[in-house]
């Protein structure tokens, strides 16, 4: 078995579950996302280490990264919104870190109450605490607003290039880019791919797109063509950005998996077992909406795995 | 003012209202055309010369067209299933004809009670009727399953190419392509959007796509990129094919107005007159669900359109 040719880091225990305003149960979490990784997701974002007061939803991040670390199949990823909350999930054993940078001062400042380049000083902070810690963790970082705000509108896209740049030189594994607000275009999400890949080179990340104006889609076959080879995306299309006024939509893993398919780009992906795993949330939340058109309509007749393309066509 | 870079063909008026169970009364029809070309819809798809007691939907089809051609900005299609309904929508005024024709034979035998070559055969037909007629006309095919069928599954790429061939050779004007059933992905989007041009040159067609799947507007970024510069597109994403099940879901005209404007591609149509626009459809078919993403979340901070490329950015 090869690794897959497209990397889907589903977003949806972190993102989704920190966007609303009920609380999913410890065990429901730790069901669901054992439920994603059986249906083959090899990275799954899994809590905040933010302060409970801020996030109740997130006050058992610990328990939830100490339950993910048990299954051997996932890289687990949790969101640190500094040191603190570094050192925090590093001890629960999370295997990567992302922290929250923001290409848009407004959205910086409403979001982290701090300016980016200090967003990259907390960066910096937690580089150091890997090369002090007597295990190692990934780092990796995605530009929020990086394709427009909804407080700035247009955000200058050599300034978001700058950041990234700085943010490789400040030690990080990867910088991605992020389309917080539903603001991306597949030509400009052609363009700033490019860019970034001609200046980072390996340390160019991966997309996170959301589909607030539909769009989602369009921007992963636009991404897809300069590179770009890991997605976010968030079971149902849970989450989005809770301090971006109308930033609601990720894009549904279960439509970017069937999309990825096929066009023969192997996830590893199961989509039965992946929409079987809706009904965990159903149960735990039983009053959020969960989204995707692909739950709906159904597989495709004569649908077939990229991995299976030597299999019989009907 | 130049001609917009990409035409969108509204078929709401049509394929929408054809699909549902309700009948829009003819003045909310009229009115409903009218808005839209206020809006700068250049081509729509108004009405379907089928015999009253299998479409009530369209038995005022005669009194649309007839009002719809008073409009000079647009382009007025009808759709018409034999020479009989097309010597009626001629009669009517219309100004380009579209006729069935499916790749798929089950869809053909069930849609059409002919096989594909039968279909052809009417469509030469209507070419003939053109040749006798006084008053010139366009024909214009959209082959429908192209990309797969709900009855057959896949359906072999070269067959649908030989019957776009077939269509040429039979004197229409333009044959298109039509994911019918929300089959198609971008990579097949690209592969017989290019063999199409390969083989009809200034003949081929534009591309109707649905959104059954969520892969609607993926599958437009794909178009683009072979070249494809008309696409079919609903208002509030209404109607779809009532033969083949679960077929339901035409690509949002708003959404994909967004898209292409935000590209940079001119479509000469304005955002706010066209979600204007959504009000008499909800008015005159009240419990019909609207879709669209952009309708919902707005234009983003310091949106402008392509043809404004030159005006101040925020």
């Amino acid at each position: 078995m090869t690794d897959p040719v497209v990397l889907i880091s589903e977003v949806g225990p972190r993102d989704g579950l920190q966007s609303i305003t009920r609380t999913m149960p410890t065990t429901a979490k730790q069901g669901w996302i054992r439920a994603l990784a059986s249906a083959g997701l090899r990275e799954i974002e899994v809590a905040s280490f933010v302060p409970p007061k801020l996030l109740p939803q997130m006050a058992d991040a610990a328990d939830v990264v100490a339950d993910a670390i048990r299954i051997p199949s996932i890289t687990v990823l949790a969101l640190v919104p500094n040191l603190r909350g570094a050192e925090a999930a590093v001890a629960a054993g999370a295997h990567k870190l992302t922290l929250p940078v923001s290409a848009s001062r407004a959205h910086s400042q409403s979001n982290l109450r701090k300016t980016p380049e200090e967003a990259v000083e907390e960066v910096r902070r937690v580089v150091a605490l890997r090369q002090d810690s007597p295990r190692s963790f990934g780092i990796e970082i995605g530009i929020s607003t990086a394709f427009g705000c909804t407080m700035e509108g247009a955000i200058d896209e050599q300034w978001v290039i700058r950041l990234a740049v700085m943010l490789a030189e400040a030690g990080v594994d990867s910088v991605g880019l992020s389309d917080t607000t539903g603001y991306a275009n597949p030509a400009q999400v052609r363009r700033l791919f490019r860019q970034l890949h001609a200046e980072l080179g390996d340390k160019a990340g991966g997309a996170h797109l959301h589909n607030t104006r539909g769009q989602g889609l369009a921007n992963v076959v636009a991404a897809l063509d300069v590179g770009v080879s890991t997605f976010d995306a968030s079971q149902g299309g849970l989450g989005g950005c809770p301090y971006a006024p109308g930033a609601s939509g990720n894009i549904v893993t279960e439509d970017l998996v069937f999309l990825l398919e096929s066009m023969g780009l192997d996830t590893g992906i199961d989509l039965e077992a992946l929409i079987a795993a809706r009904r965990i949330v159903a149960e735990a939340l039983p009053d959020e909406p969960l989204y995707g058109h692909l739950p709906e309509a159904g597989l495709t007749k004569g649908f077939h795995y990229a991995r299976d393309a030597s299999g019989a066509r009907p």
